[in-house]
């Protein structure tokens, strides 16, 4: 069974963060909640969730893939902690995948993880100018290796469903169990 | 300020109660996690989070509109709860906002709210059988007069926009911020 870690700190965006988290594991992929935080960790709109472990706990070997959300300031909390740029460059250097939504994919940059890369992330110049070592795309999802980067909350659902997808699990059923088909009809 | 409760009991739908709560608040609506478990209720595929109060302290009449997520259990959960089910009899009664996505439109037709109005759901016979009081729609999003119902989780988006607009905030800086635009590109 894949594993997959995904990181929370203070301020991360809830529905990047938590449909990731959702889409996951209902594709059979475990999907542990990682904290640098407390136990409890509060995201940028207040909603409280609980984390599975904290980064204490956390051994990388046993992960296939890690994801940052977005969200001010979790996604800024999470590039200033020395732990987790140095994860990054691990999973880097061994080719294993890294996911980062909205203002996460600054994280991989102050990694030095992207350079000439195609990445993406918020479209925003401030992002723009962080992100310049890689190749700026403006796609919704953008993957380059083994890295996947994605713009924002309405993203979430496409980059999601990526990160199911490298992980080789099947897509199309977990799209038709979630309404997927009707997207398209809601939007207006 | 518009007030929104949205009853989590475990077994919830996380994507549907969390992107939910997250937009509203985005709107400047407040919108309380309201338990009618423990503090801390767990959702469907495992995320753990801390309401921000429990039925027994929650007073009905300084709210504008409760908000039923799907999942399973919880929505079971919620509907064999007779302070639910009354407490649907009371905002119908007063024209008060209800919204229930999913599996939670079955909680409005236990409290007998839907008699000749059109509803949606998931749509499953199950679910279409148990509304059939009402008059089923297959749209992604339904409003009938105070009641907004809605399909699965990725018709959660525009459920969540409908809600912030007919509680009269301003959906359009929203959809923007949230990046709603790229949904069509991210779409697959």
């Amino acid at each position: 069974m894949k594993k997959v870690a995904l990181f929370l700190a203070d301020g991360f965006e809830e529905a990047e963060a938590l449909i990731t988290a959702d889409f996951l594991r209902r594709a059979n992929i475990v999907c542990d909640l990682v904290s640098i935080c407390g136990n409890i960790v509060c995201g940028s709109h207040g909603i409280k969730v609980v984390a599975d472990l904290k980064f204490c706990d956390f051994y990388y070997d046993m992960y296939d893939m890690i994801v940052f959300p977005g969200g001010l300031p979790g996604a800024d909390n999470l590039m200033n902690s020395s732990d987790i740029i140095d994860l990054v460059k691990i999973f880097s250097n061994s080719g294993k995948y890294i996911g980062a939504i909205c203002a996460a994919p600054q994280i991989l940059a102050k990694a030095k993880v992207i350079d000439g890369k195609s990445v993406t992330s918020y479209p925003d110049d401030k992002y723009r100018k962080i992100l310049s070592n890689g190749k700026y795309v403006e796609d919704a999802i953008v993957c380059d290796g083994n890295i996947i980067t994605s713009r924002g909350p309405a993203t979430t659902f496409a980059f999601a469903y990526k990160l199911v997808e490298v992980l080789g699990e099947d897509v199309s059923f977990l799209k038709e169990g979630m309404l997927y088909n009707y997207l398209l009809d809601s939007y207006k």
